[in-house]
């Protein structure tokens, strides 16, 4: 009977898949000034991301560091007018890149190896486009490429990216192979690039960076749908020597291998009109062999349009996980966007057969899970994963197992803060890994995750003296001042995590380690000055800092916010943090001020990630620390305030156009923030297994969850203006509280929303 | 019974042990001057050759090529009076190099990173030492530093260097890893190191380079006998970019991870007097991980003494495989030098499991036999390999089989030229592999070997029309000598190489391929003048160069060798050269006069690889091309010239001396010439089975053949003046021909030579 039902159910889904939810996918939202997301084409996770690069910005210029390139951290701004070419690995949204790598493109005449620059037509490879020939759909990215007159194609699996370049006719037609571009590059970026001609189609290789990952290696294996006639490369860097012997040979053109730092490589057709060269170009974190074995996995033969709709049905499924009615349309662009963009990272980093690299440098085998890469987790424990714990636990599960085979080879011995490519960078704050192993245990979604072993991680990186100020924070309860840049914020985050911890401790049964950390949880309270009525930088000496300004981010103790704004972040403890700054009515005005406040344009001239547009007074949407602000309304008797502000930042924050986002997407969590607000609910306090209620913007939504059972969400008499919820019922009782469980919507149900016009 | 047997075979063979050969061992000869042997520790063929660097010069000096980096071939130069370090890895005698791999000194007092200058006593960790204070054994070095008054021992296993540093009382005491220090040392050569600490005694870490192996990666693994107090590093680029989130930590010292181009660590302790501070360390060529297991199988504990008894026990059960009766030891040590010199190259290149990093760059398991690497085949196929057939067929199959993998592996698709560590380098000319496999498959030792195989890549690579002018030589039957630098000396030695393929075709019953490349084996002809009387550069357009001069080396056609020289290189038909050359009479004294003309010193000059010593009137043993000249008068009427001029060769060119070798040992090919010559019988033209007699230098020897047979030599009335052949006998039987077949060996018996002071 249940076999039969799963069946049943299955086609449903597959009849559900009918409905096309990918049509309402535009990647190219975002793609205009801050978003830093790119438009071009991957399946959900996939270690492929295949995007046009607009320009290849160098992170340094003039020997300093080059403030451009961080427009450039997808590769792709909208506003530009030529493409240099299409790179198979990209960081969705991120404010800092790495990547970029292998960058392909076409061209036609006399051959050009160098990209040559934008306000110079004709002096290199790039080629100028327009919109009005580019098509951006999940998994599927078209542009003319108007120098050559080429149509230009794209479209992945997994781990391999396929292009499709449509020729006129030619008789020096090229594929060029720039094995030196990248994104955020610099001169000595590339540490070793190496090429080899297996056959008269086929070439695989590596490059080896040092650039945000420290030390990354990723090989590649490229195969094309007909022989080249020739192939050639150039190195540009002066610094090998190879002996003397390799004049033995008579050509350098077709010679079968190559090594060196700065690497071009080019292949000559010929085509008649209209004909198609198509690229299959696969990746692996560990070897060439690697990639060639993940190519034929996953990509046999050379049909595009299947490899196109296969890689969109994936997405049509993922999409399907949450189906929501709206009647603007705008709307379900904004959605389904920001579910596209929330499954973009983290990414999968291994091969089909389940190797990867560590963050030992040592090659691993994932024995049992998936094993991916890519953790933002500043950004993403907030929402991003406790909304992969609703939609898809046994893939945030996967991510858990990364993230614990990640300790086990860190030299640090400990978990990831901000990890790619089998490289830890450290980047932000905090130990936010262990939010999302704690919420993932805390909810019962750690399927084949060794949860002492978890602990374990937890709390030997929450123990690592020599980390960030923790040394300080554990002997005196704070990070003082005068030790660490960050050094409230970090005192915040520490005592969240710790919460997280001591959660899942509490799961684990061991009050002793519950014990240790909920104490630290606590330490919030020092840093928090009564005189001020802010989180304050405190010395040392334990006097809290004379100067002080709570507008101001830069070394004011505070990272990628200011003290206004971090004075709230106590996600753990919102009925103590109110208390402690003064009770329900001031604490009221100090939310309601943080909105209304317009921060003068000297402040703003400090905040980083976000446009004008990110900010509404002095809340900074653009950025991650008050993700949870609107909501915690709902711990005072206005929680009709939350939902006022919801909106607000709803409307203001996102639009289905390539400038819609106000700030870096940040891997999905800016879109989490979205797709949680829209149903209605949030995450505040990941770890707990409770959601604050803010206010849905759509008609009704299903979530699909694993399992078979679905979540509803009838919202009525719901509109731009009726904004306030009236009542609400879960499965036709009323619900007291502003506050839902994580069982009453895993166990499935309907919740309805009564909207109005005024607030009750 | 068969068993029984062998079982007490194996005890005769262990009661030969107690006759310790090693110690006629004398590692230190030919590390003076252009002998380019080292003096430290290794066991037979082992990866790790653990050795001393008396100076680190480098490849570049004021942006040229230093001709001082040539000296440092082996690192190790016995006129110098400092000792920068001990590196892992290193050729034995060759003419060019590579190696010299994290570099260890220990070092007392203040810390000092940079190695200094010899002529600045204290300005580095280099220290004096003298050679009172050296011994030099088989898998045993040992040296006084003078400077720290440290005590240094070495030994080793297969795969790991095992260190014991006697360091006097000190709060400062170090040891230093010099990840930057290499021979044949430019300042780009490294293309990246990385280090990491695995705990408080041990640190795993790789470097790649770029050099005569044009891409390779060498992992290492490195523990002490106890921890250190600290361990730090610096990285001496500038050009590492890690983004901004590392200061994050608050120690440099003892982070546990360092990446970057130019490394150098240390390690520091407290000493008591007289206490020992012991390194193991594990080499891999595949990962860390491959490192650290090498040294788990090969090397448990910490008892040194062991691990060189063990060393040394394997070289002692090498040695007894030729056991010579000589009245003098002189001769006793240049013999089992000269053993030991022949089997450390080629060398084990795989870890305990079998893997190991192949040609293509992909990571290979090596399935059923052993992977070796370090194939100097132009020198080696003409003694080196024909002494494995007789001594060793195994190991030296399982060399055919790395071959092999080698070719299916090869980006060009050619049977190794100059391999090592994975890489290719082309060095020198012809396809000498050919030589080896042909003489392994001819001899019926090639157990193992699929022949088919073998033959489909030595005829793969004798057609590969791109590699240095076999297009040209397939075409019209020699190389012009506008098209390639040594179009006569690779004409003739393709000749060569393709007779050795024709054999084996021959072996397989492949008439088509035995025709095609017999009638290829003539070609030699194509290029000798009758006019000249010599091999001579012919043009296209198929007339005789007019610029000639047979004394040149440079620019004449030849590699390595003047046309004097190498117009008797036809190895493999010496009568029909005699009779090109016209005959018995003019071919005596033309090779008569290669032995007595005195080159005149302007053409010296133009000479490589040897000193004035390694010539013999213009006969150059220092090079190989003519190692089988002096056996060619077998092929005319007085043999007895070969005897007078073999014994001429050996006391001249053969002392127990630092200075004792006249020219480069070449990986063990002057080594191998000087066993079989001492022996009384040469293999003129391997790929036969046809060895000429010489002039037995001791007084008896006995073979032991693997499979338990013996075959002796007994030499009556030997003495320095009674060089001259009487009458040989073979099982009783008289030898009626100058000549030996490989069976007659292989059989096992007695040869009985009959020495006199008069030439019969």
């Amino acid at each position: 009977m249940k076999k039969i039902f799963l069946i049943a159910l299955s086609c449903i889904s597959l009849s559900a898949g009918a409905q096309n939810l990918v049509k309402y996918v535009k990647p190219i939202i975002g793609t205009q000034r801050m978003g830093h997301t790119y438009p071009g084409a991957t399946v959900p996770y996939g270690m492929v991301q295949l995007s046009p690069e607009t320009d290849t910005a160098s992170y340094e210029k003039d020997g300093h560091y080059n403030p451009d390139v961080y427009k450039y951290c997808a590769g792709y701004q909208y506003d530009d007018k030529t493409i240099v070419g299409f790179s198979h690995t990209h960081f969705s949204g991120t404010g800092h890149s790495d990547l970029g790598d292998f960058l392909i493109m076409p061209s036609v005449g006399p051959l050009k190896l160098n990209p040559g620059t934008a306000d110079k037509p004709g002096s290199g490879y790039r080629s100028a486009f327009s919109h009005a020939n580019e098509i951006s759909e999940a998994n599927y990215y078209k542009v003319k490429l108007d120098d050559p007159n080429v149509m230009a194609e794209m479209t992945t699996t997994t781990r391999v990216g396929f292009h499709q370049y449509t020729f006129p006719k030619s008789d020096n037609a090229h594929i060029i192979l720039d094995l030196m571009a990248g994104i955020y590059n610099y001169p000595d970026k590339n540490v070793w690039t190496y090429m080899r001609m297996v056959n008269d189609s086929t070439v695989v290789g590596y490059r080896s960076t040092n650039g945000w990952a420290r030390t990354r290696t990723l090989y590649f294996a490229m195969k094309f749908n007909k022989p080249f006639l020739q192939m050639g490369y150039r190195n540009y860097s002066k610094r090998e020597v190879y002996g003397g012997f390799w004049g033995q040979f008579r050509n350098t053109r077709n010679f079968p291998e190559i090594a060196g730092r700065q690497l071009r490589a080019y292949f000559d057709f010929k085509t008649t009109e209209g004909e198609k060269i198509k690229i299959k170009f696969a990746l692996s974190p560990v070897s060439m062999d690697g990639a060639l074995a993940n190519m034929k996995a996953e990509l046999t033969g050379w049909d595009f349009e299947k490899v196109k709709q296969d890689g969109q049905a994936q997405w049509e499924k993922e999409l399907h996980k949450i189906v929501v009615k709206s009647n603007s349309k705008d709307e379900l662009e904004d959605f389904y966007t920001s579910m596209y963009h929330a499954m973009i990272n983290p990414t999968v980093y291994m091969d089909v057969d389940g190797s990867y690299r560590g963050l030992d440098q040592n090659n691993h085998k994932a024995e049992g899970f998936t094993n991916y890469t890519t953790f933002s987790l500043w950004d993403t424990h907030r929402a991003l994963h406790p909304l992969f714990n609703i939609i898809d636990p046994k893939r945030n599960a996967d991510m858990v197992r990364s993230m614990l085979a990640h300790y086990d080879q860190s030299p640090e011995h400990m978990l990831p803060v901000w990890s790619n490519s089998a490289n830890e960078n450290w980047c932000m704050s905090g130990y936010h890994s262990v939010s999302v192993i704690a919420d993932a245990i805390v909810k019962g979604n750690a399927e084949g995750v060794d949860a002492n072993h978890a602990l374990e991680a937890c709390v030997a990186t929450a123990r690592h003296r020599d980390y960030a100020g923790i040394g300080y924070y554990m002997d005196i309860g704070y990070i003082p001042d005068e030790k660490n840049g960050n050094s409230v914020s970090s005192t915040e985050e520490y005592a969240y995590d710790d919460w997280c911890i001591a959660q899942l401790a509490k799961k684990l049964n061991r009050q002793d380690i519950y014990d240790e950390f909920y104490k630290r949880s606590q330490n919030y309270k020092n840093v928090f000055d009564p005189k001020s009525g802010f989180m304050h930088p405190k010395l040392a000496d334990g006097t809290f800092r004379k100067k002080f300004d709570p507008f101001t981010t830069i070394g004011m103790g505070f990272i990628e916010g200011n003290a206004w704004n971090y004075t709230l972040y106590v996600p753990h403890d919102p009925a103590s943090l109110i208390k402690l700054m003064g009770g329900n009515k001031h604490f009221i005005t100090y939310v309601d001020s943080l909105f209304s406040y317009n921060l003068p344009d000297k402040y703003f001239a400090e905040t980083e990630d976000i446009t004008r547009d990110g900010i509404i007074g002095n809340y900074v949407h653009g950025n991650e620390p008050s993700h949870h602000v609107a909501y915690l309304y709902d711990w005072t008797d206005k929680p009709w305030k939350a939902q006022e502000k919801i909106r607000m930042i709803l409307k203001r924050m996102y639009k289905p156009t390539p400038d819609g986002l106000g700030g870096n997407d940040d891997t999905g969590q800016m879109s989490a923030w979205y797709i949680f607000s829209t149903l209605g609910f949030y995450p505040v306090a990941p770890g707990s297994d409770q959601y604050a209620i803010g206010s849905p913007a759509i008609n009704s939504a299903e979530i699909n969850l694993p399992g078979g059972k679905t979540f509803a969400i009838e919202v009525k008499n719901q509109s731009d203006k009726n904004v306030f919820v009236q009542k609400i019922t879960l499965n036709g009782k009323v619900l007291a509280t502003p506050f839902l469980t994580h069982a009453d919507i895993m166990n499935g149900g309907t919740m309805v929303f009564e909207m109005g016009a005024k607030h009750k």
